[in-house]
């Protein structure tokens, strides 16, 4: 692909564009192109055959349009479409946040006890499991879902009373039962932007890891191995399968530092 | 169509149970197919073309497998939907909640000031409004979109700390404000679950619409209409356009009074 195309990223939702926006920060020059495929979302509840095959639709969509390379920026499809994906376009660079999410947990963790918070499809696929276990061996991985956490993000109830009650229903028998966990990974990417009150919860002995910043941090090593980065002005194009004006809203008020976002396309998948 | 098919009902997801729950205990001789169309759901968020879309698909499958009448037990697309519905199936009894909310909300509220919690696309359609000033002129009433419920719902949180903190997040701020208002619809059919939480917080002058009481009620009406009531056993037949073993683990758990929930038919729309 030419370098000047841009770097397509994919999420069922608006939880992607902490992955976008880390990318921004981390690399102004290149050009991403966003879908969010919000008339199906959300993917976490639904099967491995029906997220594998919007999945795939929404990988033909941006391969369609022309991109040099593809981050799946969704943990439930990273997690259980990403073989799908590489089948059907073997030579496309291909990124996804779990693979990124585990490096990060593995480079964080000094005990090797690691917590993934995350959708209830991720953790069933047991994806970052299998992915920390790749990376290292004899790591215990506890994966617990925490569905509340995309309503909470997508509704803008990033912290307060709220948040802070159902991140105790969730983690802290967690962090009460087992002993030495040292590592959070947020594990879908709606979850940085509960960040502050999932480490308050957590307790200083505990890094979280960012699976948004870990994406773009692979995404720059992948870049940098096709001699791929850019030069120039940069930019995100956002596209979504439904509600384009909802989604804009949403994404101003969760995203200041996305300054660009303007109209967005409404597409057909 | 021969009295003796069942009753279609459909819904994005397991909410539309509290419908068919309602339906079961006042009409047991009747035969109901249930619809969940799991791989689209939520409907709340998602624009009135799409939503429109996904129903009339739902709408002809099960007229496709045979039904006497069609329940539109989801809010969001009796909002929107009903209309299309009844343009393609002219012949069909269609009922939806938001008709029979309206109605159950008219005969319970003296001062006519009433409040709908509800999904952001109901609110956002007007629905209620409209189908309360149909069959009353004068009243006041305020629709307030409390997305969470339908999270905190499906994952079997129905009371508690955390339910209490939401219900409050919505609504203090309405019945602190506002003075008069005697009534409350839980206008989208997750609601009921959390039922007894919202009436403590609705404190006592406020009275509850359960719009699948209503629904079963203005059913019951509509068949004795068609003469079409039954005798015999009854039963509930229960179909997902998506994770089947997922939406029947849940609905056991969410909905024991239905105990014959046995296997669900995978189906695509």
């Amino acid at each position: 692909m030419p370098k000047h195309y841009p770097v397509g990223i994919f999420d069922s939702g608006i939880g992607g564009l902490t992955v976008a926006a880390a990318i921004r920060r981390a690399m102004p020059a290149e050009k991403l192109l966003y879908l969010a495929d919000l008339a199906r979302q959300p993917y976490g509840p639904k099967s491995p055959r029906t997220v594998t095959r919007y999945a795939v639709q929404a990988a033909e969509f941006l391969v369609g349009r022309g991109v040099k390379a593809l981050v799946v920026a969704c943990n439930t499809a990273s997690a259980v479409a990403l073989e799908a994906i590489a089948e059907r376009f073997p030579e496309l660079p291909l990124l996804g946040v779990v693979e990124a999410g585990a490096a990060g947990a593995v480079a964080a963790s000094a005990s090797g006890r690691i917590v993934v918070a995350a959708t209830e499809g991720t953790c069933r696929s047991q994806a970052y499991e299998r992915a920390i276990a790749r990376r290292r061996g004899g790591c215990r991985v506890t994966c617990v879902p925490c569905p509340l956490f995309v309503s909470l993000a997508e509704e803008g109830l990033t912290d307060g009373a709220i948040v802070e009650s159902v991140a105790r229903h969730y983690l802290a028998p967690l962090f009460d039962r087992l002993g030495g966990d040292d590592c959070l990974v947020l594990g879908c990417t709606h979850f940085p932007l509960l960040a502050p009150a999932l480490a308050r919860l957590a307790g200083p002995g505990v890094r979280l890891v960012d699976c948004a910043e870990a994406t773009s941090t692979m995404l720059a090593e992948t870049l940098r191995g096709l001699e791929a980065p850019v030069g120039g002005a940069g930019g995100l194009s956002l596209i979504a399968t439904d509600a384009p004006e909802r989604f804009a809203r949403i994404a101003r008020r969760l995203f200041p530092s996305l300054d660009e976002i303007g109209t967005v396309e409404l597409a057909d998948l």
